[in-house]
């Protein structure tokens, strides 16, 4: 949203207080999670990568050629399926300090989430970025828990073409540092 | 595909036997998992849902208008992230027979399940079909595992819009089973 200039007001919700289970939060969103989108209108649109995508159509962040469109997606929903449940959930264990409590659990997550880095070292070994040699919403959804892997003890020294991808994000117009205060 | 009068031919794959985790397969998708499409211009897609909005757009089977276009992707999302991991997965173990063996993970699947159900049915209470009161390729991603949910053991009596969403989605033209002949 700040590379496009889109104004917005960021409110955090606490998960483990189950904030995003009230009533209220429910009648917004049913499924009970954050992120959530809500429009000037008073529509409400859930789902990161859903709200990715109604951002940047029609804007340079979302290809115009077809094949290319889907490429984007297809990346955005290996992030939600092969890597935000190991990479990002591993790293919420840590952050909320129960990485002993959850040990096993964070033991079985390690070799999927090194398969999906894998995965994105190989892409990128002879690319700039993840679809059309652009930047593009591929990137920002997978930047996003990526370049804090290693708050969850995912060693990225093992993926140069990756640690070289996180800095060339970093160096796009108007970038911001996106991890919120409390996690 | 059948719907859209696009030809095509289906490849059947077993993963039981590694059949993705192969080194030809894994040059078509470096993910390893099915379903892949490949076009006849050589290039591969993968990520069902992807696949699914690359056929569809600009046809009837994916919204013009820019909000429908991404609740449509915000269902598809949800149904990769907190549909197919719990219903989709369990349905796996029964179908490979190993569903004793895998009881305790069975069990632990059960009732996020039944709340991605609960998300469905109250949103298919007043509702015809998931986006903008026509059928899209929201309803046939989240077809898929729903209507063979039961076959993990997920009791959809409890859920009576699902099933009349269910037999709407059959009565569509051009609709053919889709469960794949082994699986």
């Amino acid at each position: 949203m700040t590379q496009l200039n889109i104004p917005f007001e960021l409110i955090e919700l606490d998960i483990t207080q189950k904030e995003t289970r009230t009533p209220e939060f429910l009648n917004k969103n049913p499924n009970g999670r954050i992120p959530l989108l809500e429009l000037e209108s008073g529509q409400f649109l859930w789902e990161s990568n859903a709200i990715l995508f109604y951002l940047s159509e029609n804007t340079p962040f979302f290809p115009t050629e077809h094949f290319e469109r889907a490429k984007v997606l297809q990346w955005l929903f290996f992030e939600q399926y092969s890597h935000e449940p190991y990479i990002a959930t591993t790293r919420y264990y840590y952050h909320i300090g129960k990485a002993d409590e959850y040990r096993e659990t964070i033991n079985q997550k390690r070799e999927p989430g090194y398969a999906a880095l894998r995965v994105m070292e190989k892409h990128l070994s002879d690319r700039a970025f993840f679809v059309g040699e652009r930047y593009s919403i591929a990137d920002i959804g997978l930047f996003a828990y990526t370049h804090v892997a290693e708050e969850g003890e995912f060693d990225l020294t093992k993926f140069p073409a990756i640690q070289a991808w996180i800095e060339r994000i970093k160096q796009q117009p108007g970038y911001i540092p996106i991890t919120a205060r409390n996690l």
